[in-house]
């Protein structure tokens, strides 16, 4: 007979999911009430304004996407875009790669601009593309993991002022370790996950989604039929190709009117309110200066250990680094290792740096000195034991020494 | 400073959510391990095992959704229709309105028809608009809460055999409650959630997939652009709408590929896998008649309090029961009394019974004598400060004789 759940321990030091803090896991652990229960509508309520505290936004429409980060990120598309428009993504990774293809999907003409991975874009080149191909929406990743760059946002929102573009940011994995300002950038819609900075696990997906962004959606509102009353206009835009990541519905869902949409995963909206909580509890300037800071003492760690480190680091992102795998080393060999016998996860890598780069993570609830400095000291031992030239306890030194300073 | 989460007790008593098992969300407590970690993969594997259990079912591709019931249903609809295709929807409640909504916004060309609420469809009905429609899916739903039918599906298995229909089944709120053969009754596609009978929170969403609908989906399959290898061939079907519910990519992840996909939802997987163990232990035909004893027991103990009941009560799911409101009681006052001083939730209604009816579930962790008994005891004292005429003592009478027999 298969036994009850019961994970191996493991501190997990990769591009995320990270370890939840077990605050969160115990919020989720708390007994469900139902749906429309004023207690229910009440937390809901809450934890729309808690979010918006994180998303540094007085959006009203700041919520939860029932699904992971990506499901938020088609909602956003899919709510936004109508088959033939143009989305315009500036790819710097994986992730920007994922924006084409879920724009794709929804219909849109996609046209995209590349860096090197590695590189991040120079306000003036996104311009240029949004002058060229006159898009509906820019559509961009804040920090792709990939390459742990960090696009900076600040002149992307002043420019599709001007150029009358709405300006989707997926944050998922930054948001909470690196600032962001949703509001003070000239965002319209941006979405994340609980996964990465946020300290939970995924399936539950924050957005906040601005006026000119409303505006768009709400025009294409068709309340569904079934619960749908006699009185019930259908927008003049196109219907959403999606029921469940149709944003028209859940926004009416989360509002006043409490439309009758999907059954809300409780435990999960349990687990969001918590994370944000305690970013809230936390501040979140001094949330993003801890991820800054054991970012600095990983980074300074690896360095110290004799790594050299992938990508433009001033564009790096607070809380993933990507590590070289010295010549010689079998890098998967390394990365079990350090799994089974130390019960730390560090990343792989995908595409052009697959084989090439270990990404490490130090975020949300890992974004602490034990974890640095256990991550360091078995990353020593590894590394030696691979054959690597290793510098004896210059990872923990290093590491020490920037948290000294 | 908003403080954690603190929810009121509350016994739900409605058709769905209702309480989460405790195990369930001890289950859920449990810490992270990575995505790609050993005991993860095997513990998917372990989880698709179980599910096979819970779905009478031999299909490989068995598996959950990360959203909530309905983003399997959309995961399935926009999987297997591609724009054009017929879909053919018996219509008798709510939800298969919403499977007309779902199939339409997928671009399907969509016929139904329509028995009156609390009936259920003759399977030569359906078989005569089989005929007249060839349709590439019939899709049905098993248990309507709206109206509390339960379609029987046996014969609709057949029937679609022999027209060359593909047979899809949404048994959200009927899974685990009422007897349900995937593969003896010939269906093709199944989806659930876990909120009803299963006894875990809304936001993940079992599904199986049998062999016919798996071909119809994989030649449908297009690797996403970022982890995309020069050898991915893309099928010669359509690319599927949606990147999050693409269940040839989904599948991809759940196999042996173990494609790169969402970051799974580690915490709603610990729950849906102790949601099937649960029932798997407890043997899934003893589960079905706990519902029924259980459901007898209530629908005994409505009329001995001399309340009315809607709908074919032969054809009712096990799990739910609607209540004709009597005259002169204010259903929605009577409701909120119920749950302010009693802490007990019992459903308001949709569309033609809103009003009307009240419906009282019956269902997993609350599928459970006291749970019953305290229900109808708070609702004689409602009722009778209410203004209604109710026999004292009559429904905690009627259902122990249920008990007792």
């Amino acid at each position: 007979m298969t036994g009850p759940i019961d994970p191996p321990p493991r501190l997990l030091m990769g591009p995320g999911p990270v370890n939840a803090d077990p605050r969160v896991l115990r919020a989720m652990s708390a007994q469900l009430v139902g749906q429309y229960d004023p207690w229910m509508t009440a937390t809901m309520t809450e934890t729309m304004g808690l979010y918006r505290e994180v998303f540094r936004t007085d959006n009203e429409q700041t919520f939860v996407v029932d699904g992971t980060s990506r499901a938020a990120i088609e909602a956003a598309l899919v709510s936004l875009v109508e088959p033939g428009d143009r989305v315009l993504v500036p790819v710097f990774g994986r992730f920007g790669h994922l924006l084409v293809e879920i724009a794709q999907r929804c219909g849109a003409e996609v046209h995209t601009i590349e860096v090197p991975w590695g590189e991040v874009f120079a306000p003036e080149v996104v311009e240029d593309a949004v002058r060229a191909t006159r898009p509906k929406v820019l559509a961009v990743v804040q920090g792709d993991t990939s390459t742990t760059m960090c696009q900076p946002l600040a002149d992307l929102g002043e420019i599709c002022r001007r150029h009358d573009v709405l300006l989707y940011c997926d944050a998922t994995a930054s948001l909470g370790g690196n600032a962001f300002e949703h509001d003070a950038w000239g965002l319209d819609l941006s979405t994340a996950g609980l996964q990465k900075c946020l300290g939970g696990p995924s399936g539950s997906a924050p957005i906040t989604i601005g006026p000119r962004a409303v505006e768009v959606i709400d025009r294409r509102l068709h309340v569904e039929t079934g619960i749908r009353d006699d009185d019930d206009e259908t927008g003049p835009g196109g219907r959403i190709r999606s029921n469940y990541l149709d944003l028209a519905q859940v926004m009416a869902y989360w509002g006043p009117r409490r439309l009758n949409h999907h059954t809300e995963a409780t435990t999960m909206l349990y687990g969001a309110r918590e994370c944000a909580r305690l970013l809230v509890e936390e501040g979140l300037d001094a949330a993003v200066a801890r991820h800054e800071r054991h970012g600095r003492a990983m980074l300074a760690g690896v360095r110290g250990l004799g790594l050299a480190v992938f990508g433009d680091v001033a564009h790096k992102m607070h809380n993933v680094v990507a590590v070289e795998i010295p010549d010689g080393v079998d890098g998967d060999r390394a990365r079990a290792g350090l799994l089974d016998d130390f019960g730390i996860e560090i990343g792989t890598s995908f595409g052009p740096l697959h084989g090439r780069v270990w990404r490490i993570g130090t975020m949300g609830h890992n974004a602490r000195k034990d974890a640095v400095l256990v991550t360091l000291a078995a990353l020593e031992q590894v590394l030696r034991a691979s054959g690597a030239s290793v510098t004896a306890g210059g990872g923990v030194g290093a590491a020490q020494e920037v948290y000294a300073s």
